[in-house]
């Protein structure tokens, strides 16, 4: 038995395999989840993995029923048919992983040049005499000054609170924190510089722990809103504080509070202290931005739906009762529009679009999917009110994408072949099995392109008066309730589905591109990272673009949030994306209704001035 | 009956007067108060007054006997026996004025031209629309801009919060209001930009609303300073918080709780509300400036005495739970050491004596003391613990300076004459009361030059083995305790003035000056304008110089608060006063104990290196 040393991309897992174990074995050993839907005999074509250096064993037929000569001499192979004959580097695309999405965000790791705005200073003061009884904190920034070469010129108040006994107690030796020309923070030498980044999404929550001085990802979390009690969807949150006005303070504080125990959990996990964060950044769409901040959001729910702010914002994170260090800042990336949150200059400065050639198109999809066409250095942006299906919302068996999750799923013949997230039994089907069931329920013949279920099956029934088809029996569940998809299930998902389709649509015209000329679809988000992108071809979502044109790139407005925290001119690279950005208001454009029509229609198709013109 | 216009200055309070009404009894009833012990027969000659211009009626006999022919030449006359018979101008000195201080400082009025660092600004901005969907802070900072050539960049996060509401219900019209690059404020045009300057006092708290677009006082108000409660002098404030540190927040509730009621009252007077307080400056002794900003004071305590910070400082009113505009600051002059505060800035600054020529002093005289040596640019500045005597404390029947206090008093043969503040039946004595009381008892021989108290006057008796005199008796006051200066009054007077003038002395002595060549003494705080100068050099408090190098300046820290409110320079300046103050620790002096034993010698005497030189 010979070992070899594989290195699996872009996770950065590396680890030992034997000659005689599959890579999808390997893998699963070291904890990278590769979907798997047929348990490794080579029939459901989910494990596609990418052999980017070294040697293996020679295709299977399995291999060669599934893969492309093409796709075969670019590397690509089944990872349970496929064994080393070397040391391996071997790419996991995001389509093959399995990986519950708050880890799925480290894979994405972007190295960037720090440029804190926040930096820490080492200090040896004199300590006072008669002779020089100079006040403690002009004494600080004097030495500050002097040693440093800095220009600070005050002591945030909270900090000047504690300078004088702090001083005392460490012997005039200490670290002072400075932002400008401000020292924020102090305590003794060495202290760890940490930044905070937070996607403050309507659903779920992310937060990463960074180390200012270089960069690094020290831990990273997710949790649910908690803003949830108020309303699933942002409308709802809006409108029960228009009912009543004390409310936003109730909703400012459950997140905020979600927050300081979100910190607190990350510090804990590196043996820090919150009060060693030293900055912020959030994003967060634009409703979730004014919620955090306490902003009236009434004008964001009535037409012409403008924010109460759109540009950068630097405030202290007591005046949000964040838990911080004493004077640290939070900032806030820049929001576009009423329905485009910073979340998405977030997004965009991650994926670094501003600069592609040719037109782009990047998807934010979520509650509120965005949008935005990228071509010669021009962004239009659109928003599409996809709603809460592809988080689960008004599915009858929908689920967020936890733990039993149906994550991906294939119909052959009678039997139904399914992956769950963490690999346990099912609870019921999230997002991206939502889309894979769909696209599978029309390639079957199940339902047809209007979205109307046939009887033609015989995991088809008809329970309370309306069709259904069971992904999980009674039996296959021990008795418990069975996992379905309804009638009604496909009828929410194609008007999600649809909104997506009109906004790409629009979006085109009004610039003047076809579909055929995308160099490039970018989706971001939790769902668009676990999204089968065939099955949203099958069943209208995008455009019936090659494979390779795709990208899906995990929680990019998370890593947009951490390249602010972490560099300056990343962002002042933001505030300038947001400025360049020309937002277009969907439900204007005047043939918005008859392309949401034709955009509902199931099947692969291309769409040219609102018209479907179906494809094989 | 002829009516005649008359001016009193420098109150600046205007009347007619009757050609057989003295100036006296014309300025009581116009409520100008000049000070009148013998009621008006022209005996007691403490209602001196000059004449600026206009006729008066002849010099009566007494006149001729209380006025030398120099000072009838310069217009000095006594207001009891004096007519006008022409329209006329009359300066009413502080000596010979008996309204009460916190009014005092109304005369001081110093014209400036406001540069204030604060503006407001009229908007008037187009409202959104589908195809002008600009957030509305965005929206306003480009209007801001573009129609006012500024550059500003941020608006507060508390006028965030009320932005969007507001600007549908004032139609899109407003004020807003501008300080540096930062909008702190909304409201609707047009609304009074007001400031607030505070004089922190360890006993009294001055507060001045003032007119930030011209630098009119609008109204004025002194309170108790309610941390009163926790100690009456500062270090027992700070030694409480030094046993129990809880107690530093308390005491900063209560400062702020009494600053709250101050402005709230300033602002009911001239029909304002305190969220038009855009700005407000705050001067006070180094402790009740950390008191008040709930910094450490235990450095303070012990040598070498030194200040959490002394440079100026801005800081957000809501930090401090002030209540003003939304985004307003607080600005805090700088302090010079731990025991010479930014009031005494404020003085220096007020009284522009860095641009005196020759030796000048300037004495705050209070609790704590400070004294400053301005000579050819040079400031030097030393801090005596006067105590509290001064205040009334420490004297049996000793008395704040209010209603029913005796302020002025004479011996004559048996009989006692003084005068009360607001004329009422006298209820106890205070600080200029108790130096005439002093300087009186010494001058008819009643007590010698080491404050011994002799046995040879008729209102000399000995009460509870101890020697006392009595002011006014049991039936002068219908029964009631008789009001009495002690043998231990006296002790307690003579370390007061001794450390005054020990601190004088010491300082004339680093800087190589003689007493004889000060060419001007500024007499700065509440106390000190009232001050009889004659009796303070006859206790052997003041130099024995003449009367007119004497100059009483009623609350000089007030006006120096006041002038950094409304201009930026004199900020600037105020900054650049105590960047030059070099401070000597008196203690540390090596002739200091020598010096205080001398100076506690009663009498008119010089002094010079230390030793005492009696005078005539």
């Amino acid at each position: 038995m010979t070992l070899y040393q594989i290195d699996f991309e872009p996770v950065g897992r590396r680890g030992e395999c034997r000659d005689n174990e599959s890579f999808l074995a390997c893998a699963r050993r070291l904890g990278v989840g590769i979907i798997s839907l047929c348990g490794g005999k080579g029939t459901c074509h989910s494990c596609k993995v990418q052999i980017l250096t070294g040697n293996v064993s020679q295709p299977t037929s399995n291999e060669l029923e599934a893969l492309s000569s093409q796709e075969l001499k670019d590397g690509w192979r089944l990872a349970c048919q496929t064994y080393p004959i070397s040391d391996c580097k071997v790419s996991v695309p995001a389509e093959s992983v399995t990986t519950p999405q708050r880890i799925q965000v480290e894979g994405l790791e972007i190295t960037v040049h720090p440029e804190p705005l926040v930096r820490a200073y080492r200090l040896q003061l004199p300590p006072p005499s008669l002779s020089d009884p100079r006040a403690d904190a002009d004494r600080l920034l004097q030495v500050l000054n002097q040693q440093h070469q800095l220009h600070c010129s005050q002591v945030d108040i909270d900090a000047l609170r504690i300078l004088s006994p702090r001083l005392r107690s460490w012997n005039w030796q200490c670290q002072a924190t400075v932002r400008n020309d401000e020292v924020i923070a102090l305590s003794p030498w060495p202290r760890p510089q940490l930044g905070l980044a937070i996607d403050l999404g309507t659903t779920k929550i992310a937060g990463y722990l960074v180390d200012l001085s270089d960069g690094r990802t020290l831990a990273a979390k997710g949790i649910m809103n908690p803003q949830i009690s108020y309303g699933e969807d942002i409308i709802s949150r809006i409108t029960s504080i228009i009912d009543s006005p004390a409310k936003s303070a109730k909703l400012q504080k459950l997140v905020v509070d979600g927050l300081n125990e979100l910190a607190n959990d990350l510090c804990t996990e590196v043996g820090a202290k919150t009060a060693e964060i030293v900055e912020a950044v959030v994003v967060g769409n634009t409703a979730m931005h004014h919620l955090f901040l306490s902003l009236p959001v009434r004008q964001l729910a009535y037409s012409p739906f403008v924010p109460a702010v759109s540009r950068a914002l630097d405030t202290k994170a007591r005046d949000l009762g964040l838990h911080m260090a004493s004077g640290a800042y939070v900032h806030l990336l820049p929001n576009i529009a009423g329905f485009v949150g910073a979340d998405h200059v977030a997004m965009l400065l991650a994926t670094e679009l501003w600069q592609a050639e040719g037109p782009t198109v990047a998807i934010d999809i979520g509650t509120n999917t965005e949008v935005s066409l990228v071509n010669s250095g021009e962004i239009t942006t659109v928003s599409c009110a996809s709603g809460p299906a592809f988080e689960g919302g008004h599915i009858k068996d929908g689920m967020r994408a936890a733990s039993g999750a149906i994550e991906r799923l294939r119909i052959a013949n009678d039997s139904i072949q399914y992956q769950t997230i963490d690999d346990v039994p099912p609870v019921g089907i999230c997002g991206s099995g939502i889309v894979d069931a769909m696209a599978q329920l029309y390639l079957v013949g199940i339902i047809d392109k209007h979205g109307r279920m046939k009887d033609n099956h015989p995991r088809l029934r008809t329970h309370k008066k309306q069709r259904q088809f069971v992904l999980v029996s009674e039996e296959e569940r021990d008795g418990r309730s069975a996992i379905v998809i309804t009638q009604q299930d496909v009828r929410e998902l194609q008007l999600a589905k649809a909104a997506i389709r009109t906004g790409i649509q629009i979006l085109l015209e009004t610039k003047g591109c076809s579909e055929e000329e995308i160099k490039l679809v970018i989706i971001a988000g939790a769902f668009g990272t676990y999204i089968n992108v065939s099955s949203a071809i099958t069943i209208g979502m995008l455009p019936p673009l090659p494979l390779d044109r795709f990208r899906q790139v995990g929680n990019a407005a998370g890593i947009g949030a951490k390249l602010a925290l972490v560099s300056g001119s990343k962002r002042a690279k933001a505030q300038k994306i947001a400025s360049r950005v020309h937002y277009i208001e969907l439900a204007t454009a005047p043939n918005f209704m008859s392309t949401f029509s034709q955009a509902s229609y199931i099947g692969r198709y291309r769409m040219r001035r609102g018209k479907r013109e179906e494809i094989g």
